[in-house]
């Protein structure tokens, strides 16, 4: 019997974040691909579109007019999926039929006043501003929700709906399945383990270095073992952070040149503005800002979808949304991939 | 304050199979789309392709060559994910950085001969062939695999390289993550009261007649309360059936004949071809099959991406991704949809 290769072998990995397993199927690479192609991103984007609603000057759909903004600007979104004052469906249900109260807030955040930039054409400086409105986001709404997600879509592919550069901030009055499992998780973790998974986590793969795309001294990005899309990555602080707002202005500005790193390599890989949909998971807010939270380590999400070329995606599908999710190289062949990748913008 | 009405508030249901929650924001539907178009599906498929590896009479990618079929036919997958003899990892792992080993066999199974005809257009003679095949694999790779994971992806926007009709079967040593928790949640509700949950759900939906698409003397076809995709559906026996072995010769032909009903509805829906990925979930095999499993409810899921039309379809990403699955139109919506589309062919 020949021994295991996991770039010949398909086995499981075990994501500890989501307690669930991943099916790594490295040979299948070598399979042809006849399948749907993607457009390639549009790359002619006028730098200021006054009938794009994100534009400084525009007018939205509810009547308002953008204000000549020269850095971050942030709106409420016009057809938000929360609102502040859902009626409550009250709580007499048969186990089988299910609902709750959901209330929040729906933001939009414009990166820069230019349509045709991206976060890893900006300047550090314009990056720090967009940390800078992070942090202020989860210190406006973090007392009043327990969840404050910060997301980007970028790209067609991703369902992004309009060029302009923007992330968008969700705030709700309840903790969602993604965070509660992770909280969950990370409690766990640390119980049993006597270190937050994460910081621990941290620690090895800076130690082996088998997966980290880029480094520095207060920050590491890696292709997690666990990694389920192709070229997905996790950001992670080295010392023990919570939130956001817990960061200090040095770490700030390493932030902002990490993202510009991870970025560049990115949109190198296939040469095109790289598709991706990002997140940020720091200990959740509201009342469990005055509770003890050390299980968490703040981290964010980089899902990107492509997978052989800038047209070839990976489908989750069939298998995945029915059995199990699964990828087709190991996240190890993914790191010498990005290593080949050349740091040129 | 105003009462609550989930088609004007948003709200939160339970998904009791995977014990987590879908946020429903009906009122979203009014937000103009002005993202990614779907290319529409191709209709100029030939009905038959010499170069096209599922065709009969065709030479696949390892040299084989297919029988002129007239009905079903089954083959190895060229490009298995999942292969037989797959080396051990071994199990001395971190907890972070666990493996764990992975065996089964991939299938292909083409429904019919000709590549430009698709299941809701086959004779339901024809269909009950299908499913006749269906639990001959369940018998055949049963004994062996704890699951048999029988599932269909239609449509280039589902992943599917091939407009050949077929189906894949993936049989692993494993339980995967999704039937793992259909196992959980199940056993505990059978547990707590005293009924298969989805017996219990598909009287209650019978009863209520809110959300069922299409049914007759053994099935019933509904949009579950708890759907995530636009117009997911979800099939259930209306008497408790583990596993596709155990339905009687009745019952398949009504099975035949309600898939076609569903898959024609679908097709109407915004008269194209339908893409979605589906599959079935049965009582796990392998040791199971001697095991008490009478918490299990045989069912099927379709999972179809479209939203508002033949070529806007549903982004689960950033929002989806890293808190929760959010809707745009209850459940309730979906199947008013439905029930104003044409039974037409
Ligand atoms: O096996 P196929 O049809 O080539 O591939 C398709 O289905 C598989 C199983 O759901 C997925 O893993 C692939 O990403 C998808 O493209
Ligand atoms: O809000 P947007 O950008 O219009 O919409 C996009 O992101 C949302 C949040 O992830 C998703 O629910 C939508 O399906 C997607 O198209």
């Amino acid at each position: 019997k020949s021994t295991f290769d996991p770039k010949e072998h398909q086995h499981m990995r075990y994501n500890p974040l989501r307690d669930s397993w991943v099916l790594v199927s490295a040979h299948r690479m070598k399979r042809p691909w006849k399948g749907q192609v993607e457009k390639p991103s549009e790359d002619n984007i006028p730098r200021h579109d006054p009938n794009n609603p994100l534009c400084p000057g525009s007018t939205r759909a509810n009547g308002e007019v953008n204000p000549e903004y020269d850095s971050t600007f942030v709106f409420e979104n016009d057809f938000p999926a929360l609102q502040p004052d859902a009626p409550d469906p009250g709580s007499d249900h048969h186990p089988l039929f299910q609902t709750k109260a959901a209330r929040g807030v729906c933001k939009v955040m414009c990166f820069h006043p230019w349509s045709d930039i991206t976060l890893p054409l900006m300047q550090p400086g314009e990056i720090r501003k967009v940390i800078d409105k992070w942090v202020e986001l989860i210190e406006e709404l973090g007392p009043t929700y327990p969840w404050v997600q910060i997301f980007e879509n970028k790209g067609a592919m991703m369902g992004c709906s309009n060029p302009h550069p923007h992330c968008q901030v969700w705030a709700s009055s309840f903790l969602p399945n993604e965070p509660a499992l992770a909280d969950r998780t990370q409690r766990a973790f640390l119980q049993e383990h006597g270190e937050p998974m994460l910081v621990q986590y941290a620690r090895k793969e800076a130690q082996v270095q088998e997966r980290v795309v880029v480094e520095n001294e207060d920050w590491l990005i890696v292709v997690p073992y666990w990694a389920t899309w192709p070229f997905q990555t996790l950001l992670l602080p080295r010392r023990h952070v919570l939130r956001l707002t817990d960061l200090t202005g040095k770490e700030r500005d390493s932030l902002a040149s990490i993202m510009k790193r991870l970025l560049t390599k990115y949109d190198n890989l296939f040469e095109i503005s790289f598709p991706y949909s990002m997140g940020w998971h720091g200990a959740p807010t509201g009342t469990h800002l005055t509770e003890d939270m050390s299980h968490w380590q703040l981290h964010a999400h980089y899902y990107p979808p492509l997978l052989r070329s800038a047209t070839v995606r990976k489908f989750m599908v069939g298998y995945e949304m029915l059995a199990q999710e699964q990828r087709d190289l190991t996240p190890e062949q993914a790191l010498l991939t990005f290593v080949d990748v050349p740091m040129r913008k």
